[in-house]
């Protein structure tokens, strides 16, 4: 911070911060870049179906411009964007309609923006949004992002009739790649999605291989369920989760002029008998008027709030899980296996922050044999496909006391996690992996035991089944002979019925 | 990106954001908050103090406040920070002196403040900056961030003379944190601060261990060496490293008016026969005006740029490795081994930015003995204490073919890597891992080697000297008797020089 003239020391603005930093945000070379660029948009657009209960059905193109450069699109249906939102929301850091107290993909309100500032410092291309809320009109723009003053640029703008009224959002840009490396990645992320969304119809139209060794493609994931997740609902802080600044700045605007009201309007699951208990706790009258606390005061309303320990958890209806019928139904249509067993944990919170854990089990079809089980993790139904190495769920998996289910280690397993919350703990902007929470944790290695006992029952079921199905084929091979012989011997001239000595059940 | 309604749509500040998001800056839990501010604030103040060839005082005393809170104060002599810098410095996130092309510990610009948010957000107290540039007066300053606008607020400014001519700065605040969890990576860092920083006088006195199991404490690190690294420099962008958005920044800041002085004034060892090359090899004429440059032009020189194929590597100059001699006092005073062996690559570039690898190996003494050796990274003279798993270094030792050197696992080893380059690709904002980068990755591998190298021929030779010592120790033993014996049945009265039959050298 110290330098030794004043000359020395400058501002930036957010847009240059990740411009600077575009590897934090999962911007580090033009392969990442790609990849990154076709996640962000996709959850964007899966967000801006979901929040409206909207069957999302997204078009997804790349195609190849010159070399080493593409022009991605990606069309959604989703609730569509206001005129007037369109440059900020696309063209602009840290604007947004991420930041509230609900469980989306999208949670620094970064990475979109981030894809099309890429494109533009590879490219030096504006981007274009068409986009339409439903309304008459359709609105078309083409924008660039003012990096120094993180202020979008609008360089054209129509408006059309929507004839069809019409409803979603289009966003096409150019960005440099590399299509050869990304697109392993690009392809099992967007099949993923698939088995964490099946209510969604993705098509990923693939114009940039010509020329390589596959040539271009249509990859369809169709809509395999019509059951959407129930929308997450935006909440309240908790009051495990607030500190000095939440408080501050609920005072700051608060109406109220009682501690009572105040407390029962500004916070998750508190209502008058809870609060007339906890400020009895903390000794301030009910009375009291939140405008007069003092700093001091916050502070110890603030560790008050976090040490009572007659709050109410958080209520999971803020969250969004998939679902276990979902999930079951998303994994077998797209791994493909031979069994799957589902289980989806009770809510759970932690620092204020509610959760859910699901996870999956799926044995054998499909799912390959391997020196270690596949692991797909899931975090707010994104996928989440590098540095899996350093994530809980791996970590978990790890530990697991696997051969006291009499599991093999190469067993054709695929194990599927999905944590959903209204604040994933990432460790990174880029979000690649999830810190080690104890409550996460614990409800992963809860969630992986169920599911675990099951699908041991259904491998020695099915050990026993074979071992049946071997005897009755040894049964069936000898057994004849032996009633013939028996049959001579006892001088019968009918042979009796066979079956009844072959179990079938 | 999209809502059903423009209301939900909101801007946040990068305060907000970095509050919002403590966990990717290094703020996750108490424990790691203490950790983190500790770190941070002792990163800036040995920047401070090396950015003018000062050598580092540096004296950081953590108090205990009231129960699970602290009172963390950093004291430096450095160049301290003009009075109106001091605000913004210290109240305002992407604020800074760092964001320069050049090698400093602090590249985020966002730590310091951070540390500082913590504390106002877990205390509700402000901070106190006292500071000094050397001049006649001593500014102290309480202040805030208001974290919703981003900007410092000032509570208190006060003036005092400063007769002794002090120059530096001192950062005081009270924050929440675990200091029994946390004590030991602190001291870790410290200590580790002390081997990569030689040149540095540190004092550490805790004063928050009272009623714990140790006591209250000084750690003190001495000054191993008064040799100073040489300061790195700032640099022009490097060709190889440049995009779209610097040129354009570049062309629109220029006053020369043709491409030849635009290219040789404005980037890193273009001299005037490059660029006259390097322009035929792009068709651009010499004297074209950089102000003309349409963007598609841009586009095509910043491809050129990073494509041509003989510019120069970019100069090590702006660099500022500890030094061979530095790291092995370093590691020999706090380490203490047997042995120890460093190496410096001579400089390297990625995607335009140079680096330089430094790596010791020490061998027995206070090493210990272990499944695995000890491993002890930095970067840019960060001791790098989490998430070690996900590290470059470690990828590169775990490959390493140590049986080829004939070292057993279990040797006691530590081996010290040091990375420094004007752009360190941390994968985190709390700057725990370094990307596999494959240049990197590279010199780290031959440094490895080199030391290997050495140190089998010493652990060979130490091997001769124990199999020699033993052999002469039987020698020893049994020579005389011999020598006793064959005199007898010689019949000479002297026994003969036996020292010529034992090899001591």
């Amino acid at each position: 911070m110290s330098s030794n003239n004043s000359n020395d020391f400058k501002e930036i603005s957010p847009s240059d911060f990740f411009y600077r930093n575009k590897d934090i945000a999962g911007f580090d070379n033009p392969t990442r870049a790609l990849y990154t660029s076709v996640r962000e948009l996709i959850e964007n657009s899966l967000d801006a179906c979901e929040q409206v209960n909207i069957l999302p059905d997204l078009f997804i193109k790349i195609r190849k411009e010159e070399d080493n450069t593409f022009i991605l699109r990606v069309q959604d249906n989703g609730v569509g964007v206001p005129l007037k939102e369109i440059p900020p929301a696309f063209g602009k850091v840290f604007y947004g309609s991420k930041y509230r107290i609900c469980q989306s993909r999208g949670t620094f309100g970064v990475g979109g923006t981030m894809a099309l500032l890429y494109g533009q410092i590879t490219t030096n291309k504006g981007f274009r949004i068409i986009s339409s809320t439903g309304g008459k009109n359709l609105h078309g723009l083409t924008l660039r992002i003012d990096i120094q003053s993180n202020k979008p640029i609008i360089e054209k703008q129509q408006i059309a009739e929507n004839k069809s009224n019409w409803r979603g959002t289009i966003v096409e840009f150019s960005l440099t790649g590399n299509w050869r490396n990304s697109r392993n990645k690009i392809l099992d992320y967007i099949r993923q999605t698939a088995v964490i969304s099946p209510f969604a119809d993705i098509t990923f139209k693939d114009e940039a291989s010509q020329n390589l060794e596959n040539d271009s493609k249509t990859y369809r994931y169709k809509r395999i369920t019509k059951q959407l997740p129930v929308s997450p609902k935006e909440i309240l802080p908790h009051p495990y989760g607030v500190d000095v600044e939440i408080v501050t700045r609920e005072v700051n605007r608060s109406t109220q002029s009682t501690l009572l009201d105040f407390l029962t309007s500004k916070f998750h699951r508190l209502g008058p008998k809870t609060a007339r208990k906890f400020l009895q706790y903390v000794n301030f009258p009910v009375t009291f008027s939140p405008k007069d606390l003092t700093r001091k005061q916050i502070v110890e309303l603030v560790r008050a709030l976090k040490k009572y320990p007659n709050f109410l958890p958080p209520d999971a209806k803020c969250l969004s899980p998939i679902g276990i019928d979902n999930l079951k139904v998303g994994v077998l249509e797209i791994l493909k296996p031979e069994r799957v067993y589902t289980d989806q944990r009770r809510p759970s919170a932690y620092s204020g922050h509610p959760f859910i854990v699901e996870t999956a089990i799926a044995y054998g079809g499909e799912i390959p044999h391997s020196n270690s089980f596949s692991l797909y993790r899931f975090a707010n139904r994104i996928p989440l496909l590098f540095d899996g190495g350093s994530d809980l769920s791996k970590k978990v998996i790890n530990e697991f006391n696997w051969r006291h289910y009499k599991i093999p280690s190469d067993a054709p397993i695929a194990i599927i996690t999905h944590i959903c919350s209204t604040k994933i703990p990432f460790k990174t902007v880029g979000k690649e992996f999830i810190a080690d929470i104890p409550e996460i944790r614990k409800q992963i290695g809860l969630s992986l035991k169920e599911n675990a006992r099951k699908i041991k029952i259904y491998i020695n079921k099915r050990h026993a089944e074979v071992h049946r199905l071997r005897r009755n084929a040894l049964l069936e091979r000898f057994l004849p002979k032996i009633a013939e012989l028996s049959t001579q011997l006892a001088g019968e001239s009918e042979q009796p019925n066979l079956d009844s000595f072959i179990r079938r059940d």
